[in-house]
C-alpha cells in the first residue's frame, strides 16, 4: 500500500485523555480512534493489525476441530433467565435495551446461553458429539472504569469457543488440546516467551479454571510463577491448600504483575442442564452435555503485545501479527534515480508476495524514519542514492535496531510470501 | 470438510414461524438460526456463504481505491446531535442503552456521523482529499415489522462506504465508478440481470439518489423498468415531472417488485458542515468537505440470492458465493471401493485447492441427494460402484439439475483452484 493514499496522519504528541501505553501509542501511529471511554474504531493499519491476530487465533481452533459460527448481539432475555444470569445483580456489566414494540433485550456479554439453546436443535444422540464451535463476535461489557485501552474495552471481539462432550473424559481430552492450541497462539503472536498457563479459580464442576497470562508492569493481576514447571498461580487462589494440592512450595515461585490474555474454563453440565441439551447415550439413557468454554480477545492480545514489546521510538510488531511485512522507504523526490529504484523494488516485492507499505511521500527523511519507528513494521528497508549508484539497500529490524546494506537479490531471496 | 463433523442438521419441514422464502431454507438447511424475529446467527454453512459475499464487496471496494476500518456500534450522542439525528422522533429505528456510570449511547444504525467526526484528524488540506473509507459493521435497526427473513433484520452486517472529496465534480466521478464496482458486485453474486440501477429520491444536494434493486416477487418496492436503458424508476420519484427529466414515456416501461440491494447516495456537504470536517484548499479557503454514502447489505444480498434462485428442493447457490464449490456424496460404506474411491476423490480436490463437503455419513442415498438439493452446492458428484469399476464419477448441476458422467482426470482438470 501507498502510503501516500493511506488516511490515517500520525501524531507526534501522546493524546491527553489516554493513560495506558497501549491506547496512547495506537492512537498516535493511527491504528486505532477513541470513540469514547473504553470504545475505539479500528482504522486500516489497527484493522489489519487485528486481522492477523484473528487469523492465527481463527488457524489454531480450526486445528482442533472448530467450526465458526457468528451469533448475534441483540439477546432475548429467555435463555438467561433459565440459567439465572439475566439479572443485573447476578451479571452487572449488562447493557440492556428496548425493542420498540415491547419487551427488554440484553447485549450479549458472552454467549454460553445463546450457544447452548441453538445446540438443542442439533444434538439429539451421542452419534452427534463431540463438537467444537467458535466465532468472532462483539462484546458489551458495561464497564464503570476503563481506562486500559483496548486491553479492557466496553464493545470488544472476543473468540470464543465452547465444547460439546459426552462423558468429563472426552472433555478434560479436548481441554488439554485447546491448552496446547492457546500456547501456539501465544507463540506466534510473539508474546510466549512471558505467557504462563496459570492455575485459577474454577466453579461448581472444577476446582481450578487455567488462565493464560503475560508477565507485564501493566497487568491488572497477581501471578506466582513456577519457572521450572513453566506455569503459574492466580492470587486467587494463592492458598496454602492449593499449593499443598499442586506440590508446589511458596519459595519455589516468583511474583508478577501479569494481563490475562485467556482463559480456559469448564462448564460441567450447568448450561446444558438448565437448558435442555442432553442427548442420548448408547444404552439410551438421556444425559446433559458436558460443556467447556475458551476465551481469547484478539484486542487485548493486540494491547498486550503494545505493552510488552514498544519501546520509546514507538510500537514493534512480531512478524506474524504485523500490519505489513516491510515497510518500503524512499528517499527519493520527482523521479530521480532513488524513486525509480524504490518504486521498482515496490513492484518486485509485491509481486513475490510480499505485504509492503510503501512510503512514497514527500516528506524529509526524518519524518519518514520517526513514523516508521512509531508504526513499527518488522522490518524497514530504506531506499536512498546508494540504492540506485551502488544496489545497495539499508534494511533495519525494527525490534533490535540492527542494520545491514543488502542487495535487491538477497532481499527478494528473504522476503516472499 | 467432512460432512460426518458438520454440527449442523437439515431439517425436512419449514420452521412455523417463519413467513420468508429466504428464512424458511436457510433455517431448514442449518445456514442460519433464529433468535428472535429479525434477529439471525449464522451457522457454519451460513457463515461461509456470508463470508463468499463479504469477499467480493471487499475486492470491489479495494478496486476503487477503499481503506478498510471497522468503526463501533456504541455510539455517543454528541455528533449525533450535531447533526440532528439523535431524536427518536427523527430517527425512528435507534436502539438505546445507558452506561453504568450514567449517560445514554446509542447503538448504531449508520455511521455517517462518527466517521466524519473521526476525519477531522485525519484531513486537513486539499493534499489529504480524495479519500474512500468502508466497512463491514454490525448495524442495529428496531423495526416494528420484521417478517423478511435476513433481508430486514434488527442486526445485519452492513457494508458502508463513504467518499471524501474536494469538490462536486471529483465526487461525481467517484460516484459513478462506485455505481459501476456495485455492478460488478451484483453480477458477481449471481443476480446481475436482474438488479437494475434504480432513480430514487435524494437529499438536499441531489434530486436522486440511486438504488440498485433486484427484480423479485418477494420485493417491498415497486419500480419501473427502462429494458432498452436498463436503468429503473423507484415508484417513490415515478411522477410526470422525473420522466420528462429523464427523457423517458411511461409506455416504455414495466412495473415490477423489486429488493432493494444496495443503494449510493450523495451527502453534499450535510454532514462535514455539521461535524467541522474542512479543508485548506489550494488557495487557503476553508471548505467542507463533499461526501457521499454506499450500502449493501452482505446478509440482504444473501436472502435475495435465496428469493431469486432457490427451488422447491432448497438453496441454490452460484459458484462464487457457494459455501463450497462441490459436494461429494460418497455412496460407498465400510470401506468398500466406492468408499475408498470417494476418499481417493476428496483428498485429490483438497490437493487442488477445491473446496469441498465431503459426505461421508452413514445415510442412505435418498438422504444424501435430498440433503445436497437443499444445502445448493453448484455441483454435486456422487462416487458409487460405477466409480470404482469404471472410473467415472456423476456430476450434476444443481441449478440446471443437468447430469454427466465423468472421469476422475476431467473433475480434477475443470475444478480447480
Amino acid at each position: 500500500m501507498r502510503q501516500s493514499t493511506l488516511f490515517t496522519k500520525t501524531r507526534r504528541e501522546a493524546p491527553k485523555d489516554e493513560v495506558s501505553k497501549n491506547a496512547q501509542l495506537l492512537v498516535r501511529a493511527g491504528f486505532v480512534h477513541k470513540e469514547m471511554s473504553g470504545v475505539y474504531s479500528f482504522l486500516p493499519l489497527g484493522l489489519r493489525t487485528l486481522e492477523r491476530i484473528v487469523n492465527i487465533i481463527r488457524e489454531e481452533m480450526n486445528a482442533i476441530g472448530g467450526q465458526e459460527v457468528l451469533l448475534t448481539t441483540l439477546q432475548d432475555p429467555g435463555a438467561w433467565k433459565k440459567s439465572g444470569r439475566w439479572d443485573d445483580a447476578v451479571v452487572d456489566v449488562w447493557f440492556k435495551t428496548k425493542l420498540k414494540n415491547g419487551g427488554e433485550l440484553g447485549l450479549a456479554n458472552t454467549h454460553e446461553e445463546a450457544l447452548t439453546a441453538l445446540m438443542v436443535d442439533h444434538i439429539a444422540s451421542y452419534k452427534d458429539l463431540p463438537r467444537y464451535v467458535y466465532q468472532f463476535q462483539n462484546k458489551f461489557r458495561n464497564e464503570t472504569r476503563a481506562k486500559s485501552g483496548i486491553m479492557r474495552a466496553r464493545e470488544f471481539i472476543m473468540k470464543d469457543l465452547y465444547s460439546f462432550n459426552r462423558d468429563e473424559t472426552e472433555f478434560k481430552t479436548f481441554y488439554e488440546q485447546a491448552a496446547a492450541a492457546y500456547l501456539n497462539v501465544f507463540r506466534r503472536a510473539g508474546i510466549g516467551e512471558k505467557t504462563y498457563r496459570t492455575f485459577a479459580s474454577g466453579g461448581s464442576f472444577s476446582k481450578f479454571s487455567d488462565e493464560f497470562q503475560t508477565v507485564c508492569d501493566a497487568g491488572e493481576d497477581t501471578i506466582y510463577i513456577h519457572d521450572g514447571k513453566g506455569v503459574a498461580i492466580n492470587q486467587e487462589v494463592y492458598t496454602d491448600d492449593v499449593l499443598a494440592e499442586l506440590g508446589i512450595a511458596r519459595e519455589e515461585l516468583r511474583e508478577a504483575k501479569a494481563i490475562e490474555v485467556g482463559n480456559i474454563f469448564p462448564l460441567g453440565t450447568k448450561y446444558s442442564a438448565a437448558l435442555g441439551l442432553t442427548f442420548k447415550t448408547a444404552d439410551g439413557k438421556d444425559e446433559p452435555v458436558w460443556m467447556g468454554s475458551y476465551g481469547i480477545g484478539p484486542g487485548r492480545l493486540m494491547g498486550t503485545i503494545v505493552e510488552l514489546l514498544s519501546d520509546d521510538k514507538g510500537l514493534v510488531w512480531p512478524a506474524e501479527v504485523a500490519p505489513f511485512r516491510v515497510h518500503l522507504v524512499s528517499l527519493g523526490r520527482d523521479g530521480d534515480a532513488a524513486a525509480r529504484a524504490a518504486e521498482d523494488l515496490y513492484d518486485a516485492l509485491r509481486n513475490a508476495g510480499v505485504e509492503v507499505l510503501f512510503d512514497d511521500r514527500d516528506l524529509r527523511a526524518g519524518e519518514k524514519f520517526a513514523d516508521a519507528d512509531l508504526i513499527g513494521i518488522p522490518t524497514r528497508i530504506v531506499v536512498g542514492r546508494d540504492s540506485s549508484e551502488k544496489g545497495t539497500f539499508e534494511v533495519t529490524d525494527r525490534a533490535t535496531g540492527s542494520m545491514e546494506l543488502i542487495t535487491r537479490e538477497d532481499i527478494l531471496r528473504t522476503y516472499h510470501a
